[in-house]
């Protein structure tokens, strides 16, 4: 059944007037009671374990047509459900964002102003396959005081509405109001354009999946989105790397994880170090089953890899791909990246602090590191405890998003009976 | 001459990709060039005053069926021109706040992350009448290490240039970009479109003037937009106010200046002070040209007192006007002003500090005040220097937006060779 654009602007109207009257609530929830509802949702996703299991069951036979990594994304299993319900009791013992006065100060005229963080207020959350993303971006939107409207994929329904259940559970035990946490009322494909047009009535979207899905969301939305639509990251190797260093920080920027954001898409390696190094470098790499694109001047010292065309090099494979260019200097580097990259993240490899510094403050990205692998960018990584996503826009947050993000602030002033003269 | 949209498009494209161009300069700037650029801007005013009060004469004389408010507004004077001279001097004068580094904590595994301010990169500026908006949003995004591209009225496009060419001047012997400051090179409406769909190209557009200019740009715009459509402030006295600081207070936040949007617009006081206090408001507020729109019980105590339409308490008057309702307490008050304000300020007037504690949690304001005038949310009462703007919305900045709101920030983490398990 296709709704028609008017009904499905209907129905998110109704989810997130119900949102917003929730989140009023939930703004100004005690921790206490933000916990419980984690800990409640916790036990219930235990408790409920099989129903949910047969709701997932359902979904993952009712789309035949799926691909195995993307069929393997929406299968729940018992192991996967017990990590969803750890991940709501780790959020539960995050500390709490909201009321966290992040300035405070007295102005000559005895004024006393605080600038003191505070929920977004409805966030709708836009996704793909994925089920538990339902329980870990509803807990961290709980307790940053949000009310949330999450949107997955059209072919994982029930097992959403089967986790929204237990968050329910958990809400109306701690006495919070259940559309605190809501799942979109239809599979249709017009709810997603209606959030996107939800102005007034959704405060920011966050949109977690594919290039195309982000893309597309980036778009369309006349809502305030916080993303990433790609992370094609750098690992630069300065002339005057540490070899054993880099080696390691390489294989694991391109190999730990090569479907995640923050894994290396590009190896740009100084001219002077190349050639002793770089034959190294492809070794390693190739031992733990990665391919190449390299340019001309990489093919010079490695006769054998393949040729990059320039649209490789702007190519987020998330992939066991790795493309090569041979650089001359930090500067070189940096002109690189702003052609290519998208401001996600790039690291340096090199033992001369000023290089490190030229090459840090040259970058635009949303995180720059030395010494260090790319695949570090991640809030938890980064003592966020967990992340809604990453971004890598301009305004409001940039990085990993975590509950300190998932916060705006207001102000405070204190005073005793003064006018403005 | 109307230009078509693909051609308007064309002139933002070029401008915005200078602009990208030279706020990488800017960005990196050290703060002596900046200040330099902008005393030197400050100088060349001064200098060029007489070509500079030519320039706005042709504009007033261009645009000959101006009301006198507007016209007051386009026309500069030499004590204007020295007044922005003045505005650039003390923007120069204040600390810099690009690179502050703003968080900084080290990982158990030893990764330092470090959270550092960074120019947001190309604002876009759209205003209506004053010219003198051009001088001083330019120092501001300069200062902050950002490009700007401004767009102010189509009548005083003459005055704008004059004004940016002292700009360029002091950009030159700072040997900074000239294209950091920017005016629109056409007068046609149809280049605000095209800067409100330049995605990529400006990441953030600041509109400053009247209600609509700012809900069409709100509208319209697929870059962010920081901005208040309206200030419909209230200032409610509750029952344990001191009367005579309730006076002092009301006249101050409503009449200082009734076109500010700080301005209070309504006024809310409490049943039990009502009879005794507001026939005292009332007189005051009367003896200094004030006019009133009252609801029933209001009008029970003042019965000479204009009776208020639902609609009134939702209109913004920028005027001697002030909405006047009675009301029951501390939850009422907050009731109301989530039904008709525009969540800007708010003040409550109490000796009582658990009302006070109470009114202030319950609001979603960007600004909440106890025993203080409205009129002091202000950028420079706040602290800040000078204020491109205020914000109401949810994401990046709330209320005023000063130098340190029109950074956003980045990322450093520097290790010593660490990989992620």
């Amino acid at each position: 059944m296709t709704l028609v654009a008017d009904e499905s602007a209907r129905l998110l109207e109704t989810a997130a007037r119900a949102a917003r009257a929730a989140a009023g609530v939930v703004a100004r929830a005690p921790r206490p009671a933000k916990d419980a509802a984690l800990r409640g949702a916790a036990a219930a996703l235990r408790a409920r374990s099989a129903g949910i299991l047969a709701a997932n069951e359902a979904d993952v036979a009712g789309a035949p047509g799926l691909s195995a990594a993307y069929r393997d994304r929406l299968t729940l299993t018992s192991a996967r459900i017990e990590a969803m319900a750890k991940g709501l009791e780790e959020v539960a013992d995050l500390p709490d964002p909201v009321g966290h006065v992040l300035a405070e100060w007295t102005r000559p005229n005895g004024l006393r102003i605080r600038r003191i963080a505070q929920p977004l207020g409805v966030i709708g959350m836009i996704f793909e396959s994925r089920p538990n993303v339902t329980a870990d971006a509803a807990a961290l939107c709980l307790k940053s005081g949000n009310a949330v409207i999450l949107r997955g994929g059209s072919e994982s329904t029930r097992s959403a509405a089967a986790i929204q259940a237990c968050l329910a559970e958990g809400l109306r035990a701690a006495g919070l109001p259940e559309a605190a946490v809501q799942v979109a009322p239809t599979a249709d494909r017009a709810f997603v354009g209606a959030m996107l047009r939800a102005s007034g009535l959704i405060d920011l979207i966050i949109p977690r999946g594919g290039k195309g899905l982000v893309t597309r969301v980036l778009e369309e939305a006349r809502v305030p989105v916080l993303a990433h639509a790609e992370g094609l990251c750098h690992t630069y190797i300065h002339a005057e790397a540490d070899p054993a260093m880099a080696r390691e920080i390489l294989k694991n920027a391109k190999m730990r994880r090569t479907g995640i954001c923050g894994a290396t898409e590009t190896l740009l390696v100084d001219a002077a170090i190349a050639p002793a190094l770089l034959p190294l470098l492809v070794a390693d790499l190739r031992a733990l089953g990665c391919d190449f694109r390299a340019d001309a001047r990489a093919r010079v010292i490695c006769p054998d890899l393949p040729a990059a065309s320039e649209e490789d090099f702007s190519t987020e494979w998330l992939d066991a791909i790795l493309s090569v260019a041979v650089v001359d200097g930090v500067e070189a580097a940096l002109d690189h990246i702003r052609r290519h990259g998208s401001e996600h993240t790039e690291a340096i490899v090199t033992e001369d602090a000023e290089a490190a510094r030229r090459f840090l403050d040259g970058l635009d990205s949303a995180v720059g590191m030395w010494n260090a692998s790319t695949q570090f960018c991640d809030g938890g990584e980064f003592g966020f405890g967990a992340e809604i996503g990453i971004a890598t826009g301009r305004l409001h947050a940039r990085g990993p998003v975590g509950l300190e993000q998932l916060c705006t602030y207001r102000y405070h002033v204190i005073g005793t009976g003064q006018t403005r003269p």
